[in-house]
């Protein structure tokens, strides 16, 4: 194979990229400056240099000598609430809405609906080795769950609160999801139906 | 104007009709069976004849010798709790939902953010003189409004509270809206802001 | 069934037209002006009346006391070319586009590629009557095949060329298709191979 | 800046990328097998010193010791025409269709309607040069222009067919331009005036 399609192969496995684009990629490349390719190649050389993952939520974050992330080791962090999410896209997510001034966890992965592996496709088992030691401190109060709506999503949900049920009877933890109703831009008339059954139960 | 013209301005007044669909609904009709078409005309004719709108809920019922609908007589509905929507359409959707059990009301329309007119075009009299009579007699106890998340129906909502206020006061009403939140296939990535804050507010 | 639902079924034939559309248009009329319902029925029972289907083109016209379509019988018209096509709507827009002075034949359906009923279908056998007659006297020189480019089309251009090709042979008549290529928006980057080969065998 | 950050700014360059999917990628790298993001840098890296741009028709192309590229060079290329087009993914989608065996040349770019600056942003002088000592030497003999159907694509064939039309009278060459007409799904009800006119005027 070519060096053109040779390097589209490896862009065909960025996220939601199809053939055409990576090839459109490799072209961009080609008539891009030398200075902005090689800027781009030691950008992504320096990325697993420079960027750790956190020992304590797997988050990646900037290195600088510290071992462990930002908001893991800010006193500011509201350590009495943790919020439990499939990945860093997520984390992004909660963290521009600013609405939420915690501890995170990031799962690394949904669990699949007919899969039995899901101690190895995510951190559920770090996940519980964290609960039960921040929880057998008296610093951790509150789990919340906050995947997709979707059937991965809540299969995820169910998951994770029977694992975690030991710990929650244990050291009397309160275990949440995100609240169910409408969203932004919801209309009545075209609602399904869990969700008018959600925003009704959840009215207030 | 020649009469397939005239007939399609008609159609183009239909909701969500533009010029050409109007248009192709006269085609339809000059080539559709004349039976069809004489079926049709007295489907609308009979329409006003045989339904009434319900001088309580303000639905529209098949009228059958009744002067109230079947939701508002039957003895089983729920009259402590009153769901206060924009549209009839809006009552199809939370009817099929089948996860409410109680009195409705049709408000005959949103509220216009910059409108002062929302006395003439919503039936807000009409909603607090039906609360006024009803919680007076002691069964209605709650009020649920369900209005569209957005600004239109956002602004009503706080109309609707405002305007119901003194009578909340006076007989302890409850007034809820419905919860917000995660709908069905929200992904937690794609989230807006207003969303996640609702979700991490309601979580439970 | 109750007159709500039963109207709505009527509706629900309408061409684009699905069941929460159909309900919305019965709730239109039920809340709309009684004038408007009255007019709209005048407008569907006057419009076979009023309206004729034109016997030389099949065109549907404003009768107004004549037995032929105004393009039919108007001397401006250019007898020489005539343009088949499928339907009504397509008339429209060509005629909206200003860019066709002659004659117009409506098929009136396309031919479909596993039915054999085609003669019963759509007037095919009309169309030949017409072009044997205006081509016997002379004044009919070309035809033109007007169909949507989809199989469908391609099929029912195939199918007509076949049933006058005696008529082409005995007249010497000319009968051709409109031409493929390139259409606004076409971009080469995105473009299917068959609009490609098009594009380039019919470069000028 | 964070090298996370920074990184997602690059990709931000890539054709098609917004804010999101840049982070996604960076996201995607970091969790990604060393081994995947060492090979995705030779790749890189490799790119410019194995591809090579044609001096003849500015295709990118595999070195391999060459200094023209196969279809440049090739004795089985018809070098009586060309065809001009804007970039390499348009190349892609012609080769792909396998309807065309002449030479191209790829003029980097569009001309934009209010920019005088076409002789720096795309390579109409080198078009002329190549042009101009083909049909010289007589073998070349027609030019086909190739542009998406839009206002940048139509004015870019204006003034091709303005800058080349000295050399087209000197040597009597043919300038084509791709056929217009239908394209692949269009359907007569729904399309454009200029594309039933061109469907018209290029009937066959």
């Amino acid at each position: 194979m070519d060096n053109i399609n040779k390097l589209a192969r490896f862009f065909l496995k960025f996220p939601g990229i199809g053939e055409r684009q990576a090839k459109r990629f490799v072209y961009f490349l080609l008539n891009s400056d030398p200075k902005y390719t090689s800027e781009l190649i030691d950008g992504i050389k320096e990325l697993k240099n420079k960027v750790s993952q956190c020992p304590v939520c797997f988050r990646f974050f900037p290195k600088d000598n510290n071992e462990i992330c930002d908001i893991c080791s800010a006193s500011s962090t509201d350590k009495s609430v943790l919020l439990v999410i499939e990945k860093d896209s997520d984390y992004e997510s909660v963290r521009k809405s600013a609405v939420y001034a915690g501890n995170y966890f990031i799962l690394g992965g949904l669990v699949p609906i007919t899969d039995k592996s899901a101690e190895e496709k995510t951190r559920i088992k770090q996940l519980f080795e964290r609960v039960k030691k921040e929880a057998g401190k008296g610093t951790l109060k509150e789990i919340i769950l906050a995947f997709s709506l979707n059937p991965h999503g809540n299969h995820t949900d169910t998951y994770v609160r029977s694992f975690l049920s030991p710990l929650q009877e244990k050291f009397g933890l309160k275990i949440s999801s995100l609240g169910r109703g409408l969203s932004t831009g919801t209309e009545i008339e075209y609602s399904d139906d869990d969700t008018l059954k959600n925003a009704l139960k959840n009215r207030q």
